[in-house]
């Protein structure tokens, strides 16, 4: 892969002392937000299911609140994700894909277009997120006890969490939330995942079936790992979770968090 | 039930500012441990599984840093259970689990040795915590915000906790351990409770199928439900769930407490 150049593009002052900037490194565009701190502070890399921008007002509101709380936070369109432009071959997929479900295709056939929707995703993003890590590790305000190996947190989508936290040793903790469909690499690839993980699961989530998430929890290769649960469908997560979740980065991250 | 009369026969002051008492309410010994406060405390009643007498040492950790987070915790070994002298009855039930354990007996079999012991404990049981729950309240050092009804919190033995939760409107939320037997009547009343309510549940307890414990949490009545696992055994639960169990009980029986 090219060198790609960090730049800035703008810059916000939040009322919670967090600074939010716009970045792009090459194509890639993102977001970082850092704590006002004279101390660098541990990274979480927070990543969106496939379908929804990084601009996402949920996406944005976690990530400030994680700021907040003392970490740098990033997050990044990666090809083909969010605001970035789609091949006609995804856009047909998507098609297929809304075209299945309106019909009450059957389970399985629905996967399958998941399935080739979903993984060559993951492949094409993965290496983005690994560019943008180096990046904004090599910035002064972003570091953390750990400084370089174990040093960062991963927080969002599962099948791309599942990819990084398998290949990057940087990586250090993995909060998943259980969203959206895991292709079948990455369900392999769970068991190569043995860093601390965090497991968050709507019960009653319409697109994400409790027993496969449970499935996933079990394929982990992890011996410190935790499951929440909570009442209510995909987008009902309760506030403390968001919480809890800060608790999680702050014991495997680093020691002076709370 | 008579009226019993509330009395303290020892007095500890720990390290981290709780004051741990001895009691006896008629023949029912307990344990109290209250923060050093002025204002009174939530009373958080906290009931080991059966077989287990309230000196035990995991129990009175539990209790005592929870005391120290500004919660007033009590328990009792009440009828049958703990220290409390044991019918011949209930001995000859306790030698035939026992056996059919060792034995490797089917799980329908054991299980109904279980409802035979477990079922009556809990009925036995539940008066006198609730006679507990009455001489407590009245003292000073005891109450919280939330005064009278909906202030108090129970933690631990499920069984006995969905039939205290169940029909005794001053418990405002409650936190269950999901360890041992949980007898039919209580299954049944799980969905009569409708308050917040905590289930934790250690991933590989050879004691508590898994399947039952997700059993049991779909069939409670709360709106506001959260699960917590964690991979191990029964003992294996990591010491931060008695934080999440505390942040839990501050969510729901006061404000002013983290």
């Amino acid at each position: 892969m090219e060198n790609k150049i960090l730049e800035f593009a703008s810059e916000q002052r939040l009322d919670d002392r967090v600074i939010e900037r716009e970045f792009t490194l090459g194509e890639i565009p993102g977001t970082l937000w850092t704590p006002e701190s004279a101390t660098p502070a541990p990274l979480v890399l927070m990543a969106h299911n496939n379908g929804l921008p990084k601009r996402d007002s949920r996406l944005v509101a976690r990530a400030r609140i994680t700021a907040a709380h003392g970490y740098a936070v990033a997050t990044i369109d990666a090809e083909g994700c969010g605001d970035r432009p789609r091949s006609t071959a995804d856009e047909q997929i998507r098609a297929e894909l809304r075209r299945a479900m309106q019909a009450g295709a059957p389970r399985d056939e629905v996967d399958e277009i998941f399935e080739s929707l979903v993984g060559p995703l993951v492949e094409k993003a993965a290496p983005e997120w690994l560019t943008t890590l180096d990046a904004l590790l090599s910035l002064p305000e972003i570091g953390g006890p750990g400084e370089s190996v174990g040093s960062v947190g991963y927080s969002g989508w599962m099948a791309l969490g599942i990819r990084l936290a398998a290949v990057e040793p940087r990586i250090a903790a993995v909060g998943f939330f259980a969203g959206g469909y895991v292709p079948r690499a990455q369900r392999e690839e769970a068991r190569q995942v043995t860093i601390p993980l965090l497991m968050l699961l709507q019960w009653d989530d319409e697109g994400n079936p409790r027993r496969r998430a449970l499935d996933l929890f079990d394929a982990f290769g992890s011996k410190e790992k935790t499951l929440h649960a909570n009442l209510g469908g995909h987008t009902g997560t309760p506030a403390f979770e968001l919480e809890d979740g800060n608790r999680f980065f702050g014991r495997h991250l680093s020691r002076h968090l709370t």
